[in-house]
């Protein structure tokens, strides 16, 4: 039950190449280097070309020009709810129910704050080891804050359902593995949850702008996620956090800036959370940020969600099939059933650093995740066929030709 | 004893008009519109010409060619670290005690977090009503998530001092009062605290960049900041935290979250806290927002804030006596002994917010703080005398013409 592929439809598992739609237009909207394979969005997402643009226009006409009027004039204020509901389309959640700021930690441990407040009597907040690790550090700082026996306990992915008891007044965990893209099935897991009394917060950091999320449908409680990943905002781009309608009012923030304050400009010395998801808001929105995410999202206008998960399907598919032909000493750590797979394809290797090494200097880039982890991700935004069979020719050409044994390729980098 | 004027040299609170330095240089490195004269660098800076370029720059070179290699090739993991030490030399902090990310409101609950955490056995966190809001809210989610009899008492500024006893675990405050400009004599409330066996924890939000701040010859053992004020790093620019070199070590992050652990991309499980002031950091770092901070500094490179300090005050004794000659109905709200007030002056009306908005139409910028306060701001980076004329010039015109008794001036925007 855990396991089933909701979004996929039927044929999509063959490994047929078929791509369901033309992606050439969104394609045109990336600057992408010239001789780059990049297999990297999952982890950051290229630059679009409307950013540059837009940034340059908001710092010179809006900061420069409006200075402190911008806030007012060029509607600041208000974009974090605003861009919050251009995500919520993307994600499946309700308009009003998702909203922009801080990081995916921070957001994790507003989420969690919450949630373990409208479970009283319980003290376990359920995880699991394929979790981000930062995701399980952020509950592990806040279950040592709160004391009082609150503790974080940690199973294997697959006896996630199973360890759901009378315990556990939380369940966390990320939709898709950051090291084998492997998904929870995150409808199953809400309705376990609830029907134990627990809630769920659901971290879509490898799903929002992966493949078609549905938040309200599938009831979620919580869920968070980044940016800068599948929807292109750049490095460190603003997070966002979303509180199912029914747990709005009751939420408490636990992190209560003056943002998420009813009236911040009332500078009222006593704080009353705002209405609705405002309540997560925090501290002064990082409006630079936000307007590179505002213009990278305009990349979605016209995108069917469902479409890009069938053209995603079938490059990775191409993928596993040409690299375990050409390179069979390369074990694919992602699951092989594609209704289980997010946007990812992963393979182990004993001396994948180095291998990684190689293909980044050969064009071709994807990541290392310790200890063995080669990890590549796919979205037909900007990807298509012809970048697949040019990845795996050159991947096929680094082990035949053991490219990747050059000490210089050993030496491991501060960020892997 | 707490009121003295620690940075006040002789001769400086008579009102003198010599302008110790010539910042006819800095001046120049900023992008003003023009007819505006900006009095508002306390609540937002002005763009500082270095910033476009540069922003343009990351965008399109480091994250649009390097994309994922940006962050070691272009040292994006190392900036809120390296710009930290930027900003301490700026605030008299040790290098290695300042590292950048987040929002204030959210440094505000690492620091008070870790604080609590030093001095076990007191539950009190000590601050005034003259504090910014959003610090005290913070205090208050804090303390409700904490339990354990954890709680904020709020006593008047100039109460503090004598309010600080056992029960106090953390002392909090803001140096600078955010409407009237009043200075709390931070070194001398260290000395109490730590006699009394206290933590103090010290918000910069209006003194760094604003004036002389020396945290480690002061006794700081935490402290706080913004760089969208007086830095003009921009709206919503990242935030700033130190620990003092002696409480690192213990001081346990809250918000641990991976860029705070020792080692990021080993990818552990457990949670184990990064050396020194690294372990404040929490999500990934906002690189857009970093680097225009980044390029913002570099407007500091051979300023002395001795010097910038001297004629800050120069300028506001011109605008207090110019403005009280002109205006008799205008109130001033700042302490008139110049040594223990800030980078800005605040005047009382109850047609404050009125008189703001025709100020402002008439290019003159300052801004209004409920319920009554005209808050103007002032640094020598960027105004001169002549500004200073000009505005009260035009203030006394809006004042004797009544342009403030417009039916437009008096509907209040959402943001004040």
């Amino acid at each position: 039950m855990v396991w089933q592929s909701p979004f996929l439809s039927p044929g999509h598992h063959t490994g047929e190449r078929r791509v369901a739609t033309d992606f050439s237009a969104t394609r045109a909207m990336f600057d992408l280097p010239e001789g780059v394979i990049y297999l990297d969005g999952n982890s950051l997402g290229p630059l679009p070309k409307a950013v540059p643009e837009r940034l340059a226009k908001v710092v010179r006409e809006e900061w420069g020009q409006m200075l402190i009027r911008g806030w007012n004039e060029a509607g600041w204020m208000e974009m974090p709810r605003r861009i919050g509901d251009r995500v919520a389309r993307l994600i499946g959640a309700e308009p009003g129910s998702v909203v922009m700021g801080d990081t995916l930690s921070i957001k994790v441990w507003q989420a969690l704050s919450s949630a373990l407040e409208l479970v009283p009597g319980r003290r376990v907040i359920l995880s699991d080891t394929g979790n981000f690790p930062s995701d399980l550090y952020i509950a592990d700082g806040l279950t040592r804050s709160l004391g009082k026996g609150y503790e974080v306990k940690t199973v294997a992915p697959e006896e996630v359902a199973a360890a759901i008891d009378e315990s556990v007044a939380v369940v966390m965990v990320t939709e898709t593995d950051y090291r084998s893209g492997r998904r929870h099935d995150m409808a199953a897991l809400a309705q376990l949850a609830h029907a134990r009394g627990a809630l769920l917060v659901w971290d879509l950091a490898h799903s929002a702008g992966a493949f078609p999320v549905h938040l309200a449908r599938d009831g979620a409680d919580f869920a968070v996620g980044c940016s800068y990943k599948y929807l292109n905002s750049g490095p460190g781009g603003p997070a966002f956090i979303y509180v199912a309608p029914r747990h709005q009012a009751k939420a408490r923030p636990g992190l209560s800036g003056w943002m998420g304050h009813e009236k911040p400009f009332a500078f009222d010395l006593d704080y009353r959370p705002g209405q609705g998801i405002e309540r997560m808001r925090v501290g002064t929105p990082p409006i630079l940020a936000l307007a590179a995410l505002d213009a990278a999202l305009d990349v979605w206008e016209g995108v069917d969600p469902e479409d890009l998960r069938k053209a995603s399907l079938a490059l990775q598919e191409q993928f596993i099939r040409d690299t375990e032909a050409a390179c069979p000493e390369l074990e694919l750590a992602s699951p092989r059933d594609p209704g289980i797979r997010g946007s990812q394809v992963s393979f182990r290797h004993p001396e994948g650093y180095a291998i990684m090494q190689a293909l980044i200097a050969q064009g071709v880039i994807g990541d290392f995740r310790a200890p063995d982890i080669l990890r590549f991700g796919f979205t037909p935004l900007y990807i298509d066929e012809s970048d697949i069979r040019r990845a795996t020719a050159i991947l096929a050409r680094v082990m035949a030709e053991r490219l990747w044994d050059n000490p210089a390729y050993k030496t491991r980098a501060a960020v892997t």
